[in-house]
Formats: C-alpha cells, structure tokens, sequence
C-alpha cells in the first residue's frame, strides 16, 4: 500500500478486483421502487423491541440484517450486529464502500444479494407472480442506483424472474441496458420444480446473454437449502459444526452445477456464453473435471465426445471460478486448474469472509505462484469478464 | 507380471491389494441362507421370457444382474449382459475371481454387494422387520461362505440392519467372528428418517466397532440415490450425460460426508475407529479439509477446535479413501494427502471399472510417485487396514 504518486501504471500492481461481495440491502430498496399500489406488500424493515432490524413481509419478519454483516463482528455465526447501526456501513452505504474499498486496494467489487437469497430463489415464495416481478425490477434498478456511486467500481449482477424465462429474457435486455455485467441464476432449477439445466426450455435465456455478452453466476447457496443448516443438525452437533457442514454443502454443490453444466450441452450450443461459480472455491475443480471426462466417456460407445470437445475442456473456455480462503489450492493445484478461470474475492461483509486480513490471505494463497498467474486472478480475468477498465491515471490511494 | 518363482519377495512390488470391488450375487444367496418359513419371501433370481436375469421380490423384479456385472462389455451403460452366462465368471464365481485375481497380480480384494446397494440400505424397503434382519444376515454368511475359496485374499465388508443399533451391534459382533473385516454403513442416516451421524444414537455401534477393530465403510451411492438417475434429466441430456452426472454427484457426497463425519465428534470420542470413503476418488480431499477447517474455526468464538485437533487432523488419522480412474491426483496433489491414507482401487466389474487397462491406469496414476508412497497406497495401507499378510513365500503368478 502506498501513496506514491509514482506507483505503478498497472493496476493490478496495486488494486485487486474482488469478485464476489455482498450488500446489506438497505430499507428502501423495494419500498423506494415500486409502484404504488405495490408499496404496501413489498418486503420493508421493521426493528424489535429489542433493537433487531428486519425485513418483513406480509406481517413476518424473514431476515435479520445483521446475520450476513458481520464483517469486524467479534462473535462468530450466528451472532453479528442487531441493525444497521452496528453494521459495517459499507455493507449498505455505497460511498462508505468506496471509502472501504480504497483502504483495501480493491479497484472493484462484484455485489451480490442477501435478502432475495444467493440465487433470487426467495422471490419464489412471493404471494403472486405480478409482485414476484415487481420486485424483481426494484431490485435490479436498486443495484443500478447504488452502483452509482461509482459505477466504474461496482459492478451489478442482475436477478431474474427465472420461474418465466420469457420475462427473465425481457429483464435481462432491460438490465443489459441498465449497465448491469451480469445475471443471477439458480445452479439447481429443477429444485423449484423447473426443468433441468439442460433442457432446450432455457435456451431463450442462454442466447440473450450470450448476445448481449453477460455472464451467468451460480452462488454458492442459489438452490434449495431448506435441508442444510437445520437445528436437528445443530442437536446433534453444534452451531459452529453446522455451519462448516453447511459451507462444503453448498460449495460441493457449486461442484456438481459445474458438472451438470458441462453434461448440459449449453456450452456447445453457446460457445461464448460465460458462466461464474460464486463464492465455491477452486480446489475441487481439478477432480471434477477429471471425474467428469471420465465418466462421461466410459459412458458413451465411442469413448469420444458428443461434442467438438472433452466436457472439462469447455470449463477452461467457458466457465469461471472464484476463492477467497484457500491456500494450498492456488499453489499446489495451479498445474491443474485454467489460471485464466481463477477470480480472487474476500465475500464482504459475510462471515467467514476476508476482512482484517485481506491482504495476508492474499499473499498466502499466491504465495509461489508466477507473476503473471498472479496479475490475471487478481485484474486481468474479472477486467476483461465484466469489462472493468485501468484507473488511468492510477489514482493515488489514501 | 513374471513367472520367475525368484520374483522380488515384497508382495507390493508384484501384487498389490484392490481396494473396491463387487460380487454379482449369485441366485442362491438368500434363498439357500435363511430358515425355511422365510424361502417364499426373499430375493430370488427368475430368468425372463428374453433371458434377463433379474432379482425378485414379491413377484417384483428390481435389479438386473448384469447392470453391474460389465466388465470386458463392449456397449456402455446400461447395456450389458443379459444373465449370468454372459457376465465374465469372476463377477459371480469366486474361483474365477482368485484366477483373475492372479492374472491381474491382485493379491487381495475387498468385496462389496450390488442387489442390497452399496450402503445395504436396500434391505430397508424390505417388507418387515424380522425379513430384514434375516436378509441381512444370510448375506453376510454367504460373503463368508464366498470368501472361503481363500479367506486370505477375499475381504468382506459385512451389512447391517442399521435402522436398529442394537440389532447392529449384535450383527457386527456375529460379524467379526465369523472373518468379516469391516462394516458398511450409510453415509446419510438422516436420509432415511434415522439419527444424524453425529448423534450419540450410534456411539454403541462406534464402540463395538472400535473394540472389534473393524473399519466402517461409507461406499459411493450408500445415502439416498431416488433423485439421482432419472429418466426427466436423461430426456434433457443423454444416458452418458445423466451417467457421468449421477457419478459426480455419488463421488461429491462422498465428500459432504467426510465433512460430517469430521464435524460428528465421532474421531474425538472414539480415536481408534476408522473410516474409508469408498470408490470415491480422492482429488476433493485437499479442498474438503482445507474447508472444513477454515469454516469451522471461523464459526468458533476463539477460532480453536473443540477437540485435541483441527477435523482435517482427524482424517490423517482417522479417516482413508479410495481412488481408481484419477492420474492428476496422485501425481500433482500427493502433496496435499496423507499418502497413509489412500488405497487403489478397480471396482470390478462395474460400469466405469478398470478392467484390461489396470495396470496401466494404475502406472499412469502413479508416475513420478516416490517408491514408498506406491507402496503404502497399493500395498501397506490396505494390509495394514484389513491385517492383510503378505503371501510367504510369494507364490507364483501364472
């Protein structure tokens, strides 16, 4: 870190992209934007008696803000702050963000949601399909309006009605058009009834993307977790062995997406569609793809392809993955893994995210590792994914 | 592979032990094994008008032998033999498995059933208790009776009826004295309405296998498969699509259990009871364990286990897996595994098994491994594992 005017020209010298980050959505995000008669049945925040703010619909509060803005909180999961007032402000206010993000090196963050759920799924449960994209929509024209800020620096990634696809294609233009970078999708649609990945029904959707040059994200947590973090589980173990059980479930999960996604055929038929495996990790990706080939060819009767290409050869052209907290990953599987398919992120204000030690961890985990392999995970593959552009001139860091 | 009676005198440098096989039963496993009133109601094997060679309950066919009997089939799954004349003799006959044995320079293999599937959870749909037990229990005495053509070189993995854990106890100490050397078990309780892991339902069952010095076995495919292969995700993809897909996410769960069991306090209360995790593969270990600790020290207030260790410690100690197609694992992630911790395997005669390419794949897999290590992983663990004991003098191979 460093004030010197004379710091290097290229950025990734001295600012890092961080690819999955979160925001502390805000009270008025749905409030704010919707249409009128909409403004009494959209979700809104209410605080306890005993100072906890949360998000409530139809009368029942569904969130507590503070449990995924704990960045700094000293108690682990699930303590964290009550409201707003002792969260982190850059969890919910942009320019707070800016502020954090120029102390940390970080040029850029990737912002995901909190109460709509990792994949948009909790729109599902909305009363009616007329109010599920209501809010939708006023959330997505919240990001734009929080992104603001600076949007050079923070970049949106857009929900869809993904239970119509005709309506998520409509969106997607729209959002495209909003200066969104990319879409939020589910990982796991047949789990809310939808068909397979695979299924030619999606299609509509894949080519609007590809058309219009936007990724898709799989976070981490995007399908049914209604079975993971149960308090049956908690009974039997505790809290703390819980949450670890939950985090490798949903990270294997992202897992198998990636698998379905390389079995879907998607990639052959959208040949520059990108996709983007949130907040999964990288180190199981080298079995996977392994796995993967193998078994898909002692599947078939030629033991070749039905594709120009191996499934895991796709992955290496079409398909991205971020980490945050590995170590032996980057150094020791690098020989395994396409460097130009790794993001670095730190998942602020979340728990178990980088936060105090952003840096450190950083270091650890590119320890060994080339200068070139460093400079594409940490700028060159989230700058040329969500086309963010070098600061130039560099500008001076406080 | 050499007939020279002066061949090297250490067994892994000749032979080596299989870690994961399977017996195609034969049709007399139950109705020859259990008493007389019950020889109506078990599984039996009719041969269809098209010469199908399929189990039977109730006058319901639920498994065709052949689906799992393929090795050397030239078509891909499901295609296979149709009965038991066209399975290679090995898969069923135990005479023929010591003479591949031998062809193949496998000293030892551990055998694992297909009717009862991989986790014998199977026997639960059996239509009443006192069927069930009996079932489960003429299935372990036909391993041993199948294991007799040379108790030596076959090991076997006895079942359980682990919906009742006295009745399992009682099982694994029958067990044990009859020459089994380990116990399967279902990887996911809960699945089936039973105890998590880790509650201390199962710490009688833990205890007894602990004092017997039995391992518990947690084969691919032992939770609940329903969701798995389905004919919806075939007609969106393809069989070999749906095929390599169904594999991952067997070989992916595998590792969601390992985090459990890490997470249980199983390995703490009991420190001498061992694990393996079984046709797995190991490429996903490094990131489990690296996962694992890290969100579970991030969910603890003073960031420290509650045990004597952190859970990856535990696998070291604790916990070995089995690999058979992976080449990239070994090779470049040695350095990340406990190499004490890893057995080969070839999973004859199933869909996907090594079979004419072993040694190869086998050679492949352990290219650049230091001597020592290949002979941990194909000789040392395994026999350390099942007290397997080197043939003295070597005999000769054929």
């Amino acid at each position: 870190m460093t004030d010197d005017a004379s710091a290097p020209t290229h950025p990734s010298e001295d600012w890092f992209i961080d690819a999955d980050t979160h925001i502390t959505e805000p009270p008025d995000v749905w409030v704010d934007r919707v249409p009128a008669r909409f403004r009494d049945r959209v979700p809104h925040v209410e605080r306890s008696a005993d100072g906890v703010d949360q998000w409530v619909l139809d009368g029942q509060p569904f969130y507590n803000i503070g449990l995924t803005a704990v960045a700094g909180w000293p108690e682990p999961f699930p303590g964290g702050p009550r409201n707003y007032d002792e969260c982190h402000p850059a969890a919910y206010d942009p320019a707070a963000r800016l502020a954090y993000m120029d102390d940390e090196g970080i040029w850029a963050q990737v912002l995901y949601p909190n109460v709509a759920s990792f994949g948009g799924q909790r729109f599902l449960s909305f009363p009616d399909d007329e109010l599920k994209l209501v809010c939708v929509r006023a959330y997505n024209d919240f990001l734009r309006d929080w992104a603001a800020a600076d949007p050079r620096r923070l970049v949106t990634i857009m929900s869809t009605p993904f239970w119509d696809v005709d309506a998520a294609v409509a969106e997607v233009r729209r959002g495209a058009e909003a200066g969104h970078r990319g879409i939020l999708f589910t990982g796991e649609p047949h789990r809310f009834g939808l068909p397979f990945l695979a299924d030619r029904h999606w299609d509509p959707l894949w080519a609007t993307a590809q058309d219009l040059g936007l990724p898709v994200h799989f976070h981490i947590g995007s399908g049914d977790t209604a079975s993971s973090f149960t308090p049956e589980r908690v009974a039997a173990t505790s809290t703390a062995a819980t949450f670890a059980y939950t985090a490798i479930e949903m990270f294997l999960k992202n897992g198998l997406q990636v698998a379905d996604l390389l079995m879907s055929g998607i990639l052959p038929r959208f040949p520059d569609l990108q996709f983007v495996s949130v907040e999964s990790g990288i180190g199981w990706i080298p079995f996977v793809l392994e796995a993967v080939d193998h078994n898909y060819r002692e599947g078939r009767v030629d033991r070749t392809s039905e594709w120009d290409r191996m499934p895991s050869e796709y992955f290496a052209t079409n398909v991205y993955a971020c980490y945050w907290f590995e170590t032996a990953a980057t150094t020791e599987m690098l020989g395994l893994l396409p460097a130009d398919r790794i993001l670095f992120e730190t998942d602020f204000p979340h728990p178990t995210c980088l936060y105090g030690n952003v840096h450190e961890r950083m270091e650890a985990s590119l320890a060994g590792v080339p200068e070139y392999v460093r400079r594409k995970i940490l700028w060159d593959n989230g700058a040329a994914l969500y086309g963010i552009a070098a600061p130039e001139p560099a500008p001076v860091r406080a």
